[in-house]
């Protein structure tokens, strides 16, 4: 790698890193369709014209820098995402990003002649932070989620999807599928720091996905009796809040018993004031695992234990297993051989267009502590410009050769 | 009751009616010094002025409102807060202020010639639903608050009392104890609506307080460690809501089996994001019960579950048994032989008064259903001028006599 490359990963790190941080967590909120996301998109835009590749907007918004015509030949896309969970880290998502415009830099100082276009993406909305659907704007792209579903979707604000539209400027009735964005995709290969410690147990900077677990957010609604919390006796109250309590310690008792994740992240609690019994209480069940027998067996369980407490469940969405195309992993295995495949319980824009069948993989890049979705998610810098590296080499093995 | 007590209940009833209600829950949200608050004070400053009584604000806000001059004799005062707990109820607190306008009306017609003063009272933010300390009012007012911790406290925002005093117009330095406005009460009777069962039980529309329960509230906080909800194995997690999930349900049982209540009515989850694991998690705890021990017992008990998770408790408030002035309830059983007696689990701001050793009473009207802190909370119309007549009955014996 080179000091240039090295100066390069800086400044754009420098750049993106005072974009939308809590100084009080040192954690990221960077939701769609905000101020964040617009300043977020600007650098998109000037990286791309830094470069002078062709910049583009798909009707769902997500961000296209092409080098070459895709009209033409269809291209290799390798991008992620910029926006972030909660507090989330500086690598989830701006890495693959970072990476791909640093790739794209080797390409374009090593005198590549491509046979086909390259493009780079940035993905909207892919945390669903805000909206709560995850891959956002990749399902819109695909067809996944319809533009009407999309539009109603609320935040916790209250406030639509198709209001936040018209709010920045834009105009929800674009919203919709894009084949003609999608048939400039001849193969996309998304870099993404790891969520987990895969890498570090076999001392490798980076990896290849293989397949995405099947996962899914189910929405727990359980319903109480709002009364004085003094004045009104044990037994005469329906306290919303015991029976999600309930459920956030079954849901674990399941996974574990099932063999797979689940987790309770989010929680809305009605009235919330201190001395009112809960007349309505809400959690959001988040469950994935490698065998999908063993997830659903998870969510049967909770379901029950949701019904005991008089609650219901609804499915906010379900994503099965999906495996990347196996021709494309046994290239990137061919350029990467000591690279080992790694499966994942993320999410990933990368699956949304693999079920849309796009040949698709992953690069993944080593995480040493494994943790992500925090603000002390991190990457060394050695092994994020070995990603660059990695991805230089697949791009210019699936575009063309060097002179 | 006449028929013009019964049109200017309905008046009055009618004005307080828009201010602050949801229209999405029917309950109301009346906040210390937001909007609602300023517009309710402006009620009880037009119903001061429409009376001819001198209107006066203490150091911490309370409205005073007098017939007769206080500083020559103390005087009988009546009255209650015009605030609410989030999606509070229409009649807890304001049922206590319009009740003392309308008793003061039927003294008035009446021709009576008092010996003493007669107040009425709107005391700021009684319920503490947005600075988190309940009484807050009648605690600064009483020096049971000190004037430096009740500017520190913030609300959900952020925004400290401080900031919000400044807001609404008001010199935060003006904050502290005002033993000269206390001097004026030589007594203090609240009417409020019951917060359970005991009237309806007993097929009475009125009933007198005896004292409140001892109760409290406490902050409890787990820690935990941000991670990806998909990725991050179950024995590797810190998932702080378990412990919190834990501690709500051992709250219940630790309750049931020391015969008192304890509820958590709030929550807030860090970082709240449905495919992150929770890194902190906070709830609270209300305790109360007849018996001190035993309110104490289950916070002992809630304790160690807390201590279990890694998590830790902080007591926020505390008041013991606070009985109400034995001569003061004998005078009013002799003007009320039918009220039966009823201690509560609801704090008051009589008995921060009574706990400041002021001469001090309550009158508490039949609730249908018992259920308050809740858009449902009602009383029957009937039994609302019941409960005027009453006090009507009360302040004339305890002020002079009719001619």
């Amino acid at each position: 790698m080179t000091s240039e490359a090295t100066h390069s990963f800086d400044r754009q790190w420098a750049e993106l890193a005072e974009i939308g941080r809590r100084p009080a967590t040192g954690g990221y909120r960077r939701y769609a369709l905000t101020r964040e996301d617009h300043d977020l998109r600007e650098w998109f835009a000037g990286e791309a014209i830094r470069r002078g590749l062709d910049l583009t907007t798909d009707r769902m918004g997500n961000q296209w820098a092409w080098w070459g015509d895709p009209d033409t030949t269809p291209g290799v896309v390798t991008g992620s995402h910029l926006d972030s969970v909660p507090d989330g880290g500086a690598y989830d998502g701006p890495l693959g990003v970072v990476s791909g415009f640093l790739a794209l830099d080797r390409l374009l100082a090593g005198g590549l002649a491509p046979q086909r276009p390259v493009g780079i993406v940035n993905f909207a909305d892919e945390e669903g932070a805000r909206f709560g659907v995850a891959c956002a704007g990749s399902r819109v792209l695909t067809g996944a989620l319809t533009p009407g579903h999309a539009r109603g979707l609320r935040d916790g604000d209250g406030v639509t999807m198709d209001e936040a539209l018209r709010a920045a400027g834009r105009d929800p009735e674009q919203l919709g599928p894009d084949p003609e964005t999608l048939r400039r995709v001849g193969a996309f290969v998304e870099l993404h720091v790891e969520q987990g410690r895969g890498l570090v147990d076999l001392e490798q900077p980076v990896g290849l996905g293989t397949d995405i677990w099947p996962h899914g957010r189910w929405r727990l609604d359980f319903p109480g009796e709002a009364n004085h919390a003094g004045t009104t006796r044990l037994e005469d109250r329906r306290d919303a809040l015991i029976g999600l309590a309930t459920t956030v310690l079954a849901a674990r008792s399941a996974a574990t018993e099932h063999g797979c994740v689940a987790t309770v992240g989010k929680t809305v609690i009605v009235p919330g004031g201190v001395n009112a019994i809960p007349s309505a209480a809400t959690g959001w069940l988040d469950a994935r695992g490698a065998d999908v027998a063993a997830v659903r067996r998870t969510v049967r369980d909770v379901t029950a234990i949701v019904a005991d407490a008089g609650g219901c469940v609804t499915e906010e969405s379900w994503t099965p297993t999906t495996r990347f195309d196996d021709e494309l992993l046994g290239r990137l295995r061919r350029v990467l051989p000591a690279a080992p495949l790694l499966g994942t319980g993320a999410g990933h824009d990368a699956g949304i267009l693999a079920a849309a069948g796009i040949p698709t993989g992953m690069i993944f890049v080593r995480n040493p502590t494994g943790i992500s979705h925090s603000p002390v998610e991190h990457a060394d810098r050695i092994d994020c410009l070995a990603g660059v590296t990695a991805l230089a080499e697949v791009l210019t093995a699936l575009v063309g050769t060097t002179p």
